[in-house]
């Protein structure tokens, strides 16, 4: 038998969108950090979100090891993509090298992460604002990209940052825009969930949306969906949710 | 609302079992390494063995980045426990800080860890003797059992290895062990997995033995029984293993 090739792959836009697709679909990641008091590698389970710019976004505590370990060195790396039935390794998975920037309470992007968040992670309602609870920003850096056997491939941070000049704008107006959307198209979640071909476990809801695509959730399932395009601006955006949702070329 | 308690738990034998079994029940894990080339911290997927001393085992590529870091710094951390339905972070996990040591070839170690690898991952024998593939045993040194909000342990690491001057005893003859048994006892395995209250998702088998319990197998699931007692030798792990399967107390 042949060893499978061992090379990396050429990126192109392919691996990109895949990704995307694994970090901003991603409802929880394995974090490393370097523990501070020992120079470990630590890697522990931590709730993922992304900001409107599509970086990652963590929810932790002050307490907790990982925590400490970012207020001494910012350097982090998420792994994404879960596996499912059959070999993990089988399955495509995501390391992404960032930089952790902790959110300050009581700004505009404060609370633009914590409404993003909410809408992804409903429970976390129980603690969002404990005062031991902090959003990190985690910038990425560069990625690898392991797509299955002798299927990597190195990914640049920008590959997985959304420089859009409509980010704010979209940000501030994405609710009341959904809103809209959903009272002018009443089936249009049940709709975009079978265009999308999701399980059918459930209602599905847009839970975030971006320039870049947006993302569903049901029950433990999140859907994420890359524009081939980015919007360049919320109507735009719009117009291609309901294209998406009714199949509309 | 009240805060949840953030002080650690005092670590007891009811911690010390629920950290044991997730580190031997987990297919595979998040491993964090420090890149040697950057200095981030490298969170990927492996592939997860135990040697005959409880020991965790990951077979890699050279060609690997994880690979590559262990060749430069030994310290590591393995992630484990899986989430199932609901809020992932309310599921136990476990953090194993480890030093590596690779394990040569054409050695009894490396026949050893090989056979209960593949016993345990019958794919790995694609690949498992490529020439860029190796094992290490990951030596815990300390651990951080997080059991869901404000259920945190601190472990040491020899909380997680099995020190049994048994070990080499059982190891060369464990096959052997499980065959008798099995002749002994026809029905034994699907008398194991009804006593273990297993899944009934296809036929379970024993796939690794060791002085502090066993693991079974069944497709995609991996179970793992603790002794309340390690098992002095050979003889008392198989009646053991015996008396679990019929409820013998």
């Amino acid at each position: 038998m042949k060893e499978p090739s061992s090379t990396l792959r050429q990126t192109d836009d392919e691996a990109r969108k895949l990704a995307r697709t694994l970090l901003r679909s991603a409802r929880y990641a394995a974090l490393a950090v370097i523990d501070p008091e020992t120079g470990f590698p630590f890697a522990s389970r931590v709730l993922l979100g992304t900001d409107i710019d599509g970086v990652p976004v963590i929810l932790v505590s002050a307490l907790s090891t990982h925590t400490k370990a970012l207020a001494s060195d910012i350097r982090a790396s998420l792994l994404t993509g879960e596996p499912g039935k059959g070999d993990p390794l089988a399955y495509a998975r995501l390391t992404t090298q960032c930089r952790a920037e902790q959110v300050e309470r009581d700004t505009p992007l404060h609370a633009r992460i914590r409404s993003r968040f909410l809408d992804r992670h409903a429970k976390a309602k129980l603690y969002i604002d404990f005062p031991d609870f902090r959003f990190f920003r985690l910038i990425p850096q560069s990625a690898s990209l392991n797509g299955g056997f002798g299927r990597a491939y190195i990914l640049e941070g920008n590959d997985l940052v959304i420089h859009s000049p409509a980010n704010n704008a979209i940000a501030e107006k994405a609710d009341a825009a959904v809103r809209d959307l959903v009272e002018r198209y009443p089936d249009l979640m049940s709709a975009l969930a079978s265009s999308l071909k999701a399980p059918e476990v459930g209602p599905w809801r847009i839970c975030g949306i971006d320039s870049a695509g947006f993302d569903m959730i049901s029950g433990d399932l999140l859907l994420r969906y890359e524009f081939d395009i980015p919007a360049l601006d919320l109507e735009e955006l719009c117009s291609n949710i309901s294209k998406i949702a009714y199949l509309i070329p």
